[in-house]
């Protein structure tokens, strides 16, 4: 039988208890299932590390992940450390060191649980955003000049290849002809943004050439956040860059009823490096240590992890049993990220059992 | 009794139809109130022009545009006419050339109007956006390189400047400081955007210190979607970018019923320019010169400009009016833009007598 090697970075605040409880239901698992296993190494990178010894990894740290199969990512940022520096010493680096250039955020209405929306009923909103995750807003350039005088100016250079967007396109294109709809959505600011949107627009549209199977569309950054709340069922595949799809995964995730719930994978195609699956919440110092944070986003992104593994019925049960707890649950709009950690992930295990 | 000078910039689409809506109620407002008038004259700078001659607005364009009190546009956009081009042609030199540096989006839901959040009562959502209107991600500036080969690369370069962000900062703070709830929301990416954003964020905890009286918070912009979604009620007066704010806003409109019914003012705080009033939303091809586009926003953004240059009562009267419409029509949100222009419109009038 097969053993996946998984780098679990807990990192910080609720990271940590939501990490604790997806490695017990993935070893839960494997066991059920006894066709395969997974072996664990924790990385203690976080905000309460760097404060202790100045950093969050060490030097050969992304050189070490690279030995796993996957990441599995819990939360990262503290309140006493800068985002900026936080982000930017742990989470952004292995997006782009490890060539994650796609990151892909599914939403849909779970069951048991409810949308914020008073017209949108469970298979009303079923959503797949295909997120540009290697450059554009989050290419890390510009600076500041003339700092800590009257006249500073800063800039931000996002930065947009014609290889950047022809695979993120390619990438959502097959996403989209894998699913029932065969239908993409591509979002931009092109009317306001006309030279890297426009580029972004111009590659679509030939990579559409490609795809005559698949019905396309177009939608301004500002437009799309009008349609989601006011047409849900008239999406279904959506790509945008780094930014644009940031905004909108958040947004798709309070429409589907709470962030608490929302996965993320960060994939590296090429499989020439492992890809990283992370709850798309952030770490919640207000909550954390509490035993009180909503641990489905976390199982979800596990499952997709699975998936991505090659372990796709495994994922598939474990998504069937995440939703026979979130179905047998009061509704978590109401409770979004205070619900019990414990008695969820207790619910979760009988569930399990049956696999 | 005095005169103000109007120029009205109709562009295209349901832009004609609105603003000759808008138009048609402003005389009606003022003879009814006789204590001031309009003089209109209009601009037509459009994409249909734009076609048939080449430009959208002549050389001496802004020149013309300074001696009035103020401006009033419809919409531009027009599908064979690349949308970074009109945009870039018109509307977006107007706000940059005028120094409207200020973009006031407030957002409420109208009598007889319905969220389509289900858990959003009538009062529980008002707010107003203060949105930097001169520079950020719509500065304009980045480029192509290699265009036309396979490793074509382009750019947006995004311009903050301290004197940029103090300004949409004091303007922000008075406008909370106008406000019952003495609240201030202020929304950046500075985890992921490290140097335009962080001087952002500087700015705002510097200027903080110069309103005591005033409760401010922080949040990231994909966070900000969520809580807009689910916690409306916490919100109250909103600074944010020009990108993020022109993505939230929209999100606001459709959250209040319709994308229809938003204003917008581009302003000149320090009136050395003419200001200008406008619609948030666009052209609308779909619907355009069928005479079922909703004037709402329109009618808002007018009274907006009658307030801008001074007649608070009269404005007033004008907000009054046009919710005693709402408060009698069909619930909005289901017709959005499809509402019967004439019918509001004729319906409207007799609400504007007692004036
Ligand atoms: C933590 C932050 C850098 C991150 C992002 O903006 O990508 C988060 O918001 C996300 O959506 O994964
Ligand atoms: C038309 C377009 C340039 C404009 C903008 O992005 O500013 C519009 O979306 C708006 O919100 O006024």
């Amino acid at each position: 039988s097969k053993t996946y090697t998984i780098a679990s970075i807990p990192g910080d605040g609720i990271g940590v208890e939501i990490t604790d409880a997806a490695v017990q239901v993935l070893n839960k698992l494997s066991s059920s299932l006894s066709t395969f296993s997974f072996s664990f190494h924790t990385f203690d990178w976080s905000s309460k590390q760097y404060l202790a010894r100045g950093w969050y990894m060490p030097p050969d740290g992304l050189q070490q992940l690279k030995k796993f199969d996957a990441i599995y990512f819990g939360a990262v940022g503290w309140p006493s450390v800068p985002d900026h520096i936080s982000l930017w010493s742990l989470i952004l680096p292995i997006r782009k060191a490890l060539n994650q250039y796609v990151n892909v955020r599914p939403t849909r209405i779970l069951r048991g649980t409810e949308s914020p929306l008073s017209n949108c009923a469970r298979g009303d909103l079923d959503w797949v955003i295909v997120r540009e995750n290697s450059e554009g807003e989050y290419s890390g350039q510009g600076g500041t000049s003339h700092d800590n005088t009257p006249h500073a100016i800063a800039t931000e250079v996002s930065i947009f290849t014609r290889v950047g967007i022809e695979r993120i396109m390619r990438f959502a294109f097959e996403t989209a002809r894998s699913r029932p709809r065969k239908k993409l959505t591509m979002v931009t600011k092109s009317n306001a943004q006309r030279h890297g949107m426009v580029l972004w627009d111009a590659v679509f549209h030939k990579a559409a050439k490609e795809y005559p199977d698949i019905e396309i569309d177009k939608m301004l950054v500002d437009a799309m956040t009008v349609r989601m709340v006011l047409h849900p069922k008239s999406l279904d595949t959506i790509v945008a860059t780094n930014l644009h799809a940031d905004i909108l995964s958040d947004l798709a995730a309070a429409l589907s009823g709470s962030i608490g719930i929302a996965p993320s994978s960060n994939l590296d195609p090429t499989r020439e490096n492992p890809s990283m699956f992370e709850p798309i919440h952030g770490s919640a110092p207000d909550i954390a240590g509490k035993g009180i944070a909503n641990p489905v986003g976390a199982f979800w992104s596990a499952a997709e992890m699975v998936r991505w593994l090659g372990e796709e019925s495994a994922a598939d049960g474990l998504m069937q049993a995440l939703e026979n707890v979130t179905l047998s649950s009061v509704p978590l709009h109401r409770l979004q990220r205070r619900l019990r950690l414990r008695s969820l992930y207790h619910l979760g295990l009988p569930f399990l059992l049956p696999l």
